[in-house]
């Protein structure tokens, strides 16, 4: 199986930058595709990244600076092999939880991500092409069903824990143990809890 | 093993107050308790609801005044046999995500909720006692720690996922099944994406 990783370049996470600089933002952004392309190495395959820009990393760069969904699909159009594709902003996976992906039967594997995302998906299917903007996990399923493939749905929280916003953050504080956790540390976050609910500070 | 739903009969999910009233606050709780009760049926235990204050239901009351904490205590006093505690507001889970729960090893078996919040917690150590304020999640870990516990997380979306804002709507609108998800689209609710975040709206 292809794994790949799509990973934009430029301004990253910008619902961050009330937390974050955007130098800060970028060295974020790169630590957590650190996590990911780790967690991904840890389980036997060799994951690619497909990023908007060239970069420096250990593992193989495909470069195509169209958005998301476009480069994607034409990852998926110039293969004939079953493909993975997993976001760079999931700094909670484990080997474990990415194990559970590729194992899943069906012609679609997809694992929510919180808010209706899609934070993974694995195409077994040749005709399968993706659709990111919105709500993409029910419009992966509506795909999924107009091409006739089988579907199987990944419940995990690591999985399906993107991080975009302040709030976001706190899940690394609690759950991760992986080197972005180690980077907010560095960087002063601190957890907070007020009125029950629990955030990120930064002293 | 005991299975049993702790249950706050007055004035539930005081921060959904912005989209129902306390009536529909109310009927909402009652919705989702009776979604868990029924997925926790079918994984052929006998839950038990540990309430605030009497309630008619199909399955065994307890009732217990006190707070969470205090009150699940007692209840984890009262028996010498293994007990799971799943929270009432996780309108998501499914027969297969609480199989997880109860064949995870160990003396103790976390479900770690969004937020670092404990949805559900397995113990099979005699001494182990709950403290459900903060991050419980952390709290229980180091509790376990103390005791000499082994412990073991269960990574599952359904599980982690409960209810307590508008936001959390969400969730059950894209992927709920069950009960809850028709109370919400009978009672007007409907996915919103703005600015690429989902939540809902009530027109």
């Amino acid at each position: 199986m292809r794994v790949v990783v799509p990973f934009a370049a430029e301004d990253p996470k910008t619902r961050l930058s009330s937390v974050l600089d955007e130098a800060e933002r970028s060295a974020f952004a790169r630590v957590m595709l650190t996590d990911v392309i780790k967690a991904l190495t840890a389980t036997g395959h060799d994951p690619e990244v497909l990023a908007t820009a060239p970069m420096d990393l250990d593992v193989p760069v495909v470069v195509d600076d169209r958005s998301l969904t476009p480069a994607v699909n034409a990852y998926l159009t110039d293969t004939t092999r079953p493909c993975a594709i997993v976001m760079a902003d999931l700094p909670l996976v484990t080997p474990t939880a990415l194990k559970g992906l590729f194992r899943a039967p069906g012609d679609i594997v997809i694992a929510p991500g919180r808010g209706g995302g899609t934070n993974a998906i694995v195409t077994r299917h040749p005709e399968f092409r993706v659709d990111y903007h919105g709500t993409s996990y029910l419009d992966h399923l509506a795909i999924a069903y107009r091409l006739g493939a089988t579907v199987s749905e990944v419940d995990s929280h690591r999985l399906a824990t993107d991080i975009d916003e302040r709030s976001d953050l706190a899940e690394i504080l609690v759950l991760g143990d992986a080197r972005t956790r180690d980077w907010l540390a560095d960087h002063g976050f601190e957890l907070t809890v007020t009125d029950g609910r629990v955030t990120v500070t930064r002293p």
